[in-house]
């Protein structure tokens, strides 16, 4: 089904005419949280540079930036390209590149759009300085700078390779400055824990640009961001842009780490009762690992959503009815174990939503949004989503 | 990149030439795992109805089914109606059905497909009899049986709902068989235990067909089948007909079980090295869990895979090197803790294969499939792959 926005007139569908499973976006929810991380970094001198590898949406990607051209962060050349043609104009390619990626950063930077990329070391560097003299065209560059030890990037007192990486670029291409992601700020547990990663990532990107800073280079970009830490920064002295995306949409995880409350999550999955196995107290829906993705991301946490946490049609959770198992096509419903909650006396056919644990990746699962507001159902549009390399 | 078959004179592309991170099938490994569960079932008087969930392609369909119009077994409607256009005139949709769903099954069936369904509850027979009295059109239905407790079915020693089913469909609809799906063999260890999953598989659908036959219905197809039980059953007195899917290309959960080596696994995604963090051991890669997915399928197993096995760009794996942690674009590869082997020393923009956890899941991730054969690394052609519903 192919929904345009429809006018007053039109017989608009609801949430009962989709085809199950589908993927459902509050657009009231995804406004009032987008409006909240804006209200937030309001008070500090940065502007927010969203990062777009949540929603894959032009639809969405027009309403969380700050203008039609950008700022965006983007997870892959393909969203770079897609986002490019809707008229983005000022992306930042936030994974180290590769030197075979480099053709493709080039052609879009020759139709006008400044895409920077990102790296951590000199071999790369010297890659896109070279790539850069040989195209007559300075490519620029961030130095991943690595804040928590979760995943890659420079650590700040490592001057030397710093250094070396920044005077590498100048053979050709364009410092551009210093980038970093607190990853592990999802593992993160409470209000100081927040507070603290969220300063030691400002601490590890604004002392990296000194360094380079001091070694006489210049370094006018200090990015960096996550959904908690964006919503955890006491200071950002030194900062002149956050990154953050799952914060449009927010997730099961995001409530667990407490950045929001289960109540905020703009994405379900809708889905219908295809059975019971009342013996077990289970009851079955076409909603399995293929819609939901298979992040588990809330079973490290104090509480185990499984797979998700069941609301009714519009939007509200019912109290510990999780899907705690899925199989592709199947998902299995129960209350949460030790919970003593009751099993609601749903019918076949039947019809409920699922809050996820992790928006990017069931989103990914997806190629479309289907846009409601609150607790209407009638379904606003669709919205395309893109996937792909 | 959309390519066809390349001619012998044609400048052949390489899997050095593609982007990453992409899908890479070797069709020669496919070819003799589809070759090896046909010379399997042909002692048996059974036919072979793959699911051809795992592939969502009509290429690889075209090659594992008996025939260009099946049959086969699907997990979506979108599949049906996929396979359909291609040609593919005898299937079974194995998820059970929502009332919402008829008319599309109707449609599929009016235009030539015959396309069964499966139910396990009275409410389901029912409506399909009446949706069937509706349209002037018997559906044919399957009542699915549960034959470990892993899902959905009704188990064969509850003759009364069996037969309330049984006769609700004759109401109007068309009572096909029975079908049954033994999810537990996944979880089962060693040859005897697998042997005994494939007997308890067989025992269940044939128990259920014999109630329904005592109770004067008919009832011609008795179906069952998983991948571990088609390799393992050693009677399939009763049986009609066998469903399995994941054999095709096999996976690491396979492995792990001992259906197939590591080496006999046709699919694998092609990464690029981006980077390093040489005092922790880690290789960082372009495939993240948006690449493989997020199944973990081997954790509970003896052998943790991670997120996958690394292997060279022949598809032969490096020891004891798995990709251990994943972020949505980053693949972060180690050698496995205790194993003592040492971390190759690869260069930035080098490139890997990854052996998947789960086929179907990291399939869903991708697009289309790159196809090589062997160690040659020239991709002969690019079958599109479908997702959705």
């Amino acid at each position: 089904m192919a929904l345009e926005r429809t006018s007053a007139g039109a017989a608009a569908p609801t949430l009962r005419d989709l085809e199950t499973p589908c993927l459902v976006l509050d657009a009231d929810r995804m406004d009032r949280n987008i409006a909240r991380l804006r209200g937030r970094l309001a008070g500090f001198e940065v502007s927010l540079r969203p990062h777009l590898k949540t929603a894959k949406s032009i639809e969405v990607a027009r309403r969380v930036m700050a203008s039609p051209a950008g700022p965006a962060t983007v997870s892959t050349l393909k969203e770079a390209a897609q986002f490019a043609a809707a008229g983005v104009r000022d992306m930042v390619y936030a994974v180290g590149i590769a030197p075979a990626k480099l053709a493709r950063v080039l052609d879009l930077r020759a139709k006008g759009v400044d895409l920077a990329v990102v790296l951590d070391t000199v071999e790369q560097a010297e890659v896109v300085a070279a790539v850069s003299r040989d195209a007559s065209a300075a490519i620029p560059a961030l130095i991943e700078i690595d804040c928590d030890g979760h995943r890659s990037g420079v650590l700040s007192t490592d001057a030397e390779r710093l250094v070396a990486i920044g005077r590498a670029l100048g053979q050709g291409a364009e410092l551009r400055g210093v980038l970093t992601h607190a990853g592990g700020s999802y593992g993160a547990r409470g209000e100081s824990a927040l507070r603290q990663c969220a300063e030691a990532e400002r601490r590890a990107v604004v002392d990296a640009a000194a360094v380079l800073r001091g070694a006489g280079l210049a370094c006018p970009v200090v990015s960096l961001g996550s959904t908690p830490t964006a919503h955890h920064a006491t200071d950002l002295a030194g900062v002149t842009e956050v990154r953050a995306g799952v914060f449009v949409f927010f997730d099961l995880v995001m409530a667990g780490i407490g950045i929001c409350g289960v109540e905020d999550i703009a994405l379900s999955v809708l889905a219908t009762v295809i059975g019971h196995q009342r013996e077990k107290g289970w009851i079955l829906i076409d909603a399995g690992w293929m819609a939901m993705s298979q992040d588990r991301g809330t079973a490290k946490q104090a509480v185990n959503q499984g797979y998700g946490v069941v609301c009714d049609m519009a939007g509200d959770a019912y109290p510990d009815l999780i899907v705690a198992d899925a199989n592709q096509e199947h998902g299995i419903i129960t209350v949460r174990p030790g919970s003593g909650a009751s099993l609601p006396d749903f019918a076949i056919g039947d019809r409920v939503r699922i809050l996820p644990n992790h928006a990017c990746s069931t989103g990914a699962q997806h190629r479309s949004y289907h846009v409601v507001r609150g607790v209407s159902d009638v379904v606003e549009a669709e919205w395309p989503r893109f996937g792909g390399w």
